[in-house]
């Protein structure tokens, strides 16, 4: 980790940035240049990258702009996307998956966030109910058997390329749709036959903050060694239209920031702490407006409680 | 429970519907002699019924409505909201939740079901985002805690009225503002240090189906004799914008209501199967409609799972 001082006139007031991490998302109209700049100017330690904006960049290239900007990459987004029960689509499951791993491997970036997928007849998020669904369709059980297989396909490869597969849990509001994978328990679940090097899981605060065994799973990640990420971002009500964008920046909602990242530092969590927030009003803000508040959130209220174990 | 014959021409084509309840949410616009009405010429075996529609027409009354009618009530929504942190809040919902107490004894059912609230600072369901909140109003942890002790505190009453304190699990998407209880597991271990027949859990597909520990949830709760009511509705997307009105008629989202029954079945479940769903073009409806199509779902996607046990 690089030395980073403490940078006064800056977001946070002064605080020490060097595990806050932007994730490209929390900025969508950024291009990744523009991304890196304005994290780098705000004393962020790392950014996290999407696919998207590295593709239109080019991988090799997106990885010089984030090392030349002394920044590390802390995660990719995103893998996934696993549940197909066809040959095809399990064969281009496989092929998008491995050229993610790949891409993950040439940025220099250990952690590949996936993110599952639904259950497979609900096609593309957003595309309203199904009318043409099968009794089939519905097999969330099936559905998660068939996660399980394609991690397995997936873990040599990953394994070859020294990238690890870092399953997260989505909000039950999209089980349906986008993954599913609902808790931190049943992520570590499915992690538990591999290699923790190679299978991890990410705790985002945001899907994960009202889940009862919370606490125990975080500890058990860390016990494991499967603590891969940790994403902060808010629960916000009321609920946006695309329930997919009500998110918020961090203390404008309901999580209970300090309490959830005590839980993360004392199981042992080193790594950076990702900012992702997809919220349209926060899309159209000044990139350098909503990188100043992402610092002072970070600062604020995740940053006291991630240092307790150096300072007790 | 009353002998009932197939009924031809009815709701679900001959089905016996003995076990079919209607929620009289289903037709909210409904008064409680009018949803009675529209569920016993159905053939329906009995109704839900909430505490509004059952104080406009007096208790005494709406018992006997029912009995006249030849139907049961499967269960009275609801008591809960108990997570006040002041006294006065404490004291206020102490005195609700007995009066509810008093009436599901009135009404003849033993089965009260409870949403014990959200995070105190949320305040209305709906009221949108939190501006006053201080660090104390996230806590989610203390919250499940005065939950806690509030059901201690509400037994004895429970016990000498009869009446059963059924602890509702609520989808994680109304965690923050209706019920800090968001899996089965959770209420099951809320219920726990009481008699079962004193506080029980209901199982609502709409706020469960999604969760990994559902099948062993259902399979505890029926071994420790806590399965007090069993509530179907469907999960349809998109999100409605009032998410709380975001359900669907049986098998017009992605639940797989033959697989929970069955495990409902198989966890020794022989009450009624309640309807039980928000939604406003469901309730701008003609009743008839409504209940037929209740009729309909169950007959298809339920009943058939309902009988496993006895068939085989």
């Amino acid at each position: 980790m690089s030395a980073r001082t403490t940078l006064p006139n800056r977001p946070g007031e002064g605080a020490d940035l060097a595990r806050c991490s932007l994730n490209t998302a929390t900025v969508k109209r950024a291009t990744l240049p523009e991304a890196v700049d304005a994290a780098a100017r705000a004393g962020f330690g790392a950014v996290g990258l999407w696919r998207d904006r590295v593709q239109e960049t080019g991988v090799q290239r997106a990885a010089s702009i984030v090392a030349d900007a002394g920044l590390r990459v802390s995660s990719l987004c995103r893998g996934g996307f696993l549940t197909a029960a066809d040959d095809a689509g399990i064969a281009s499951a496989l092929d998008d998956n491995r050229r993610a791993i790949e891409e993950s491997a040439t940025l220099g970036t250990h952690e590949l966030v996936f993110v599952v997928g639904g259950l497979p007849a609900s096609g593309v998020p957003g595309a309203g109910p199904r009318t043409d669904a099968g009794p089939g369709d519905r097999d969330l059980v099936a559905a998660r058997g068939r996660v399980a297989d394609r991690i397995a396909d997936l873990v040599p490869f990953a394994a070859d390329h020294g990238v690890r597969i870092v399953l997260e849990a989505l909000h039950p509001i999209f089980a349906a749709d986008r993954a599913v994978i609902s808790t931190l328990g049943q992520a570590l679940d499915l992690a538990a036959p591999f290699h923790p090097g190679t299978v991890g899981v990410v705790v985002d605060t945001y899907h994960v903050w009202w889940d009862p065994a919370l606490r125990e799973g975080i500890a058990r990640a860390g016990a494991e060694g499967r603590l891969a990420g940790y994403q902060v971002c808010d629960w916000s009500l009321p609920l946006a239209d695309d329930a997919l964008l009500s998110r918020g920046h961090v203390g404008d909602g309901y999580v209970d920031f300090p309490t959830i990242t005590r839980w993360v530092a004392d199981a042992g969590y080193r790594g950076d702490v990702e900012t992702e927030i997809f919220n349209q009003s926060i899309w159209d803000a000044p990139f350098d407006e909503t990188v100043a508040r992402v610092g002072e959130g970070y600062a604020r209220l995740v940053l006291p409680s991630l240092d307790t174990r150096d300072d007790g």
